[in-house]
């Protein structure tokens, strides 16, 4: 028996096993974001590295920081093979609104082929299914690859202490490649593998026309109105045809090629399932594109928020003195996040009307992150869940930001291998979040052919 | 002594006791908007009912409503002369911020010039100079016209039991004209008679574009933004000359005669003292126009308020499923209020994207009052001001409502004189508020020529 088959028969031999454990897992309320959980999330972090210890790996660290630790380990017994940087997180959202929860949201109840918890899609239950592959792995006396982990407690609230680790820690975490488990599939029979992320830029813009409110009757006609102005502006920000109008936004956006563009089409939405899953009334985007395409492969300009003068019930005919617009724009590769900030100066120097004060808040920023899709990682992922699934993965493009993909692609120089077993419908952030129990076992799997295929091909 | 100068010499030997009356009104804090002074209210009104019935009127009824009392009186003894019905309220408003006040609000307290006290100006002032004028004239055995008196404690919280009193005592209210004393001048020494009034239509309009807040990483560039869209309909609705796009909004307005418009530039207001006025940091209109004439002669479609996503510190990364605008239009003779609904309507149909679900409420609407500058009623009041301040009333549009002038022309068919004499910068609803009393008793001059001016005229 090859050690590849004694991993996979240790797996299928302890999947009840697994389960206690898992559930043990996510009865630890480990919520980042709340203080009177915090010694729970020390808890949490204590279990994982618990698990970690049993498996006798070469190195375990729990590094404190100014916020809830982080968990590194390390298992080098692969000379010359690659070294594969397992990025997870331990911490969970809060449980609001607690009364929609139709089993304790820390009780992991299983209810047919679910397990329902915070945590179980999101991400704990993906994690976890990566331990149990290690598990099995070192168990059949496996050592395909080397192995470091990385698991933080903060990525619910930002990952505030993730950069600053990684940039004091660039020696300990080296690595060929980082397998990010927090990630999901598309559909419980159809795998999925996401290659791409946009980044983000979030600004804040105000305008103001005046020192002080005003009567809209007394002086209505006769001064600007800082909410049309703030209109105007947003308005000339798009086009028609639905393209954004800062100048030089697409400069350096990295068009799709005729052979990405076939591979999104294999990505199955129709319009109809798009409406659905969004609940919108209609499409509507860039000409030219495809839903997917747009969300994926373009970048956007959308006011996440705006308000100015009287909001509340009834009428009050006050001519306000200014209007705010929070303002982000979702980025593809090859843009430039500074370069964005500095195109949105111009258009708004270019477009204000004179006399108008106005004050630009650059809130946050962090870039998108494309991998190369034909890399061996990403192929060898693409064959386990092939191999796990019995069908091809297809491949997406994310509208979202996943930070730490990013940031390990700036700091470290990696690429990351999103894999991971959640569901779209899992709930996640949400009340009644579950995970889809035949796929966390699949899962297991999946982790364990991936690291064993990347000593196939690197070997 | 004609009876003339006999109500005149009156007057002018009275002004101490006149004055120590006026601290006793202004003494009774009549808020009309605080439960907890309800009995005040009820006691201020008693109080001019006691003026009224001192002066030996024919009549004087305390009317009780669903809120304050309405003060009705009449004193018919000049038969065959004209029939002029004095408007004013005796309620205040609140005295918030009371920390800012230097004097007890309702110490009415003098120094210098001025008396200091809520009400003082609003319209405390302006009414009891009348019921002065009007006791000066009776004790000189002058009655030039028949009087009536309407007086109510609503004025602060929109007159709400107004329109039906109105309505149910049309016979006992029938005049030929409305003195309406809730009114100021221009300066000091600057006369001023305003003669027209914008009318109000206020609305709120929202639009959707989809069932729920979306993610704007996962879903944006693929559907509709409402910000954006209810951005874009705002921008629409004026033109590059900051003209109105409703359409037809401009049919019945009526235009601006060359005899209006001088007359209209001899209001003494430069640029730079409108832009000190109103704070503004430039002045912004319909090309063609002056401020003057912007806020008084032309209507405007003001965004008084708008709201959608996320509105906290911070950044968050939602695609709204709607975004709300409140509205509102000033409008100037001869425009319809609901056409300019029907207009606003039309324009939003005819302008929103397909697919973007729509609603429009309506808040208040109500008309405004242009009455004619050369009846002998407005003639009879501009020679009384010149009379007693040596120098000629300026005409005045007001760009604001007062909704009673309205209320009266429209449900008694009469136009209203504004004669009173606040001055700008009174202080009214806010800290301080004071009454400039050498004006007070010039007031009271004021109102004994307007009145016998009037018998001259029609006798």
């Amino acid at each position: 028996m090859s050690t590849l088959d004694g991993a996979l028969k240790y797996a299928s031999g302890h999947e009840a096993a697994f389960l206690a454990e898992y559930q043990e897992f996510l009865r630890i309320p480990s919520i980042s974001t709340l203080p009177e959980n915090k010694a729970d999330v020390q808890r949490a972090a204590e279990w994982v590295a618990g698990q970690l210890k049993r498996l006798k790996m070469d190195h375990v660290e729990l590094f404190p920081t100014g916020g809830h630790p982080i968990l590194y380990g390390e298992c080098l017994k692969a000379p010359g093979q690659p070294t594969v940087l397992v990025y997870g997180h331990y911490d969970v959202q809060p449980v609001d609104p607690v009364g929609e929860w139709e089993s304790d949201p820390f009780g992991a109840e299983v209810r047919g082929d679910y397990i329902y918890a915070r945590g179980a899609s999101d991400m704990k239950g993906q994690i976890f299914a990566q331990l149990k592959a290690m598990e099995s792995l070192l168990q059949a006396g496996a050592y395909p690859v080397n192995v470091k982990y990385l698991l933080e407690g903060e990525e619910e609230i930002g990952s505030v202490h993730l950069p600053e680790f990684i940039d004091a820690h660039r020696d300990l975490l080296r690595c060929d490649v980082v397998l990010n488990c927090d990630a999901g599939i598309h559909a419980p029979d159809q795998p999925a593998i996401t290659y791409s992320l946009r980044g983000l830029a979030y600004f804040e813009l105000e305008v103001r026309t005046a020192k002080r409110d005003l009567h809209s009757g007394l002086f209505g006609g006769s001064v600007r109105n800082p909410i049309h102005v703030l209109c105007e502006l947003i308005t000339g920000m798009h086009d028609t045809r639905g393209r954004v109008t800062l100048p030089g936004f697409y400069d350096k956006v990295r068009p799709l090629d005729d052979e990405e563009r076939a591979l999104l089409q294999q990505v199955p939405y129709t319009d109809t399932q798009w409406l659905e899953l969004t609940g919108a009334d209609m499409l509507y985007g860039e000409a030219g594109y495809s839903s997917i395409e747009r969300i994926g492969a373009r970048p956007t300009l959308d006011v996440n928020g705006i308000w100015g003068g009287f909001t509340g019930e009834g009428a009050k005919t006050v001519l306000p003195a200014k209007a705010t617009a929070k303002l982000s724009t979702r980025l593809v590769a090859d843009q430039d996040l500074h370069a964005v900030e500095g195109q949105l100066r111009e258009y708004i120097q270019t477009h204000l009307p004179e006399g108008v004060q106005w004050e630009l808040h650059v809130h946050s920023t962090g870039p998108g992150a494309t991998m190369d899709r034909k890399s061996a990682f990403m192929q060898a992922a693409a064959r386990a869940l092939e191999e796990v699934f019995g069908v091809a993965p297809i491949y997406k493009r994310e509208g979202g930001s996943v930070p730490v993909v990013a940031m390990l692609q700036q700091k470290l120089g990696v690429d990351s291998i999103m894999l991971g077993f959640a569901l779209p419908d899992d709930g996640i952030h949400g009340p009644n979040e579950k995970q889809y129990l035949p796929n966390f076992y699949r899962g297991i799997n999946t982790y364990i052919r991936f690291l064993s295929l990347l000593q196939v091909l690197e070997g």
